[in-house]
């Protein structure tokens, strides 16, 4: 009998991934899902070897269980099926997250082996209609180990990152995690949402570039989830978005002085950092 | 003889633009540039029909001019080479100001047509030597018009954005112009440089996602460029910072008060203005 892995929750990151790991090695892939229309997309498009809506059953015989649910739906589930993984298995999530989930995982008894993921990869569409075996494509896979892991859990993650298409995998702790990503993802979001609240935006159509449309590409945001992702990492997000403000107010005085040279120093500062960024 | 059209700036964007012009209608494209390296470039890549380094020589008997260079340097050349143009020629510039550029086209005689132009494309490189007849392609070409330019000369325009790739032109006036791109495309690059600025851009590697990439890539922008830029739309571009430095608090306070309601329905307001924008 084939390997199993369970993949529960088939929306944009769930899907795509069923979508991605068809073939990996010698597993079957098992696709876990409550809604109808998701069950009868998975199937109509293959999605996954086999696709069920009855988690229990599948976590029963899963070797591996991928969480791909918003993150309170993560917290949730792993409190409710605690007692239902096989002993032995490997649970991971792949939730933008981290610190909370880890806290939550704590309810698993000692035979069942969770380690926290976030392949770095999304779209500004929800759902297993959008979703694309080759999202994760060229993505960072995070990966935040506890302490106790087994190293071929470890392992078996590094090469589903790899059959996946993702560029490399970066470890790194729950807190270092939802401090970074806070700045490089979620400010991102809020940025995105908060250009888009300029009452002039109706106005800009027909005078719009690539910068705009890239800054704001993620501001038709899927709602319950950055809701809950931006709530369970509050403090890191808001420390962010204040040093930006600051930022962003040091550029308006600097425009406001009306003093060129000064301007011109600042932005090569700027510059320089972002071109250190790529070249390093 | 064939008509003549002279591109005076043969940077990123003069250079794409002699390279989408080749073979358009019956016109010559004769390329103008000072420096050594970039006529070269120009010559070896046949970037133009012809180039020179000769401006003058080369407006005396350009039935079209386009002005690539810089806004200042625009000015200055409007100023220096007033009569040297051929008497009935379309003078035209491509840059990311109108108010300025047009009040420096006054300098003109009447018998030269003057026509603002900013084609809305662009990269986070400079130099010929980035140039790409494709750049133009999908971009909006907004076109800034005089009272009293001639007809054929508007329609020229519009066949010449159509030839290079342009999604559109777009007519509009250069107090509305200089308002907008204050925050389609400024604020975007001083959005870019502020994200930058963070202390802890360096410990983000590793972390960056699609949206970080895409916010944060015209960050390393050519200095001298925007600075001239936004110096010369000051009052709009520090109008918008403004603007959105109180949308990202707006959202810092909801995040600080730790309700999540309210931060969703803030998200549901924002997202569904950017849908509506994608949307009409």
């Amino acid at each position: 009998m084939k390997k199993q892995i369970a993949i529960v929750g088939l929306g944009l990151i769930g899907g795509s991934l069923a979508m991605a790991l068809r073939g990996f090695e010698d597993y079957e892939i098992v696709g876990v899902d409550r809604d109808g229309a998701t069950l009868d997309f998975a199937r109509a498009h293959a999605a996954a070897d086999r696709v069920t809506e009855d988690a229990g059953a599948a976590i029963r015989t899963a070797d591996v269980v991928v969480l791909c649910l918003h993150p309170r739906g993560i917290v949730d589930f792993l409190s409710a099926h605690r007692d239902h993984f096989k002993a032995g298995a490997l649970v991971a999530d792949v939730c933008g997250v981290k610190t909370a989930i880890l806290e939550a995982a704590q309810v698993l008894p000692p035979e069942v082996d969770f380690i926290g993921c976030h392949p770095m990869a999304g779209k500004e569409t929800s759902g297993i209609f959008h979703a694309d075996p080759d999202l994760f494509r060229g993505a960072h896979f995070l990966l935040v180990p506890r302490p106790g892991n087994a190293p071929e859990h470890l392992e078996l993650l590094g090469r589903i990152a790899a059959h996946i298409g993702c560029r490399d995998v970066v470890e790194t702790t729950a807190e270092r995690h939802d401090a970074i990503i806070a700045y490089t993802s979620q400010m991102m979001h809020v940025l995105a949402v908060a250009v888009c609240d300029d009452p002039d935006l109706f106005l800009c159509r027909g005078f719009e570039g690539g910068s705009f449309r890239d800054c704001t590409r993620v501001a038709a945001l899927d709602v319950p989830l950055w809701t809950e992702l931006f709530s369970m990492n509050a403090p890191a997000l808001t420390r962010v978005i204040r040093t930006l403000e600051d930022n962003l107010r040091s550029y308006r005085e600097v425009l406001e002085a009306g003093d060129p040279a000064a301007l011109a120093q600042k932005l090569e500062h700027s510059a320089a950092r972002k071109r250190r960024m790529n070249l390093e």
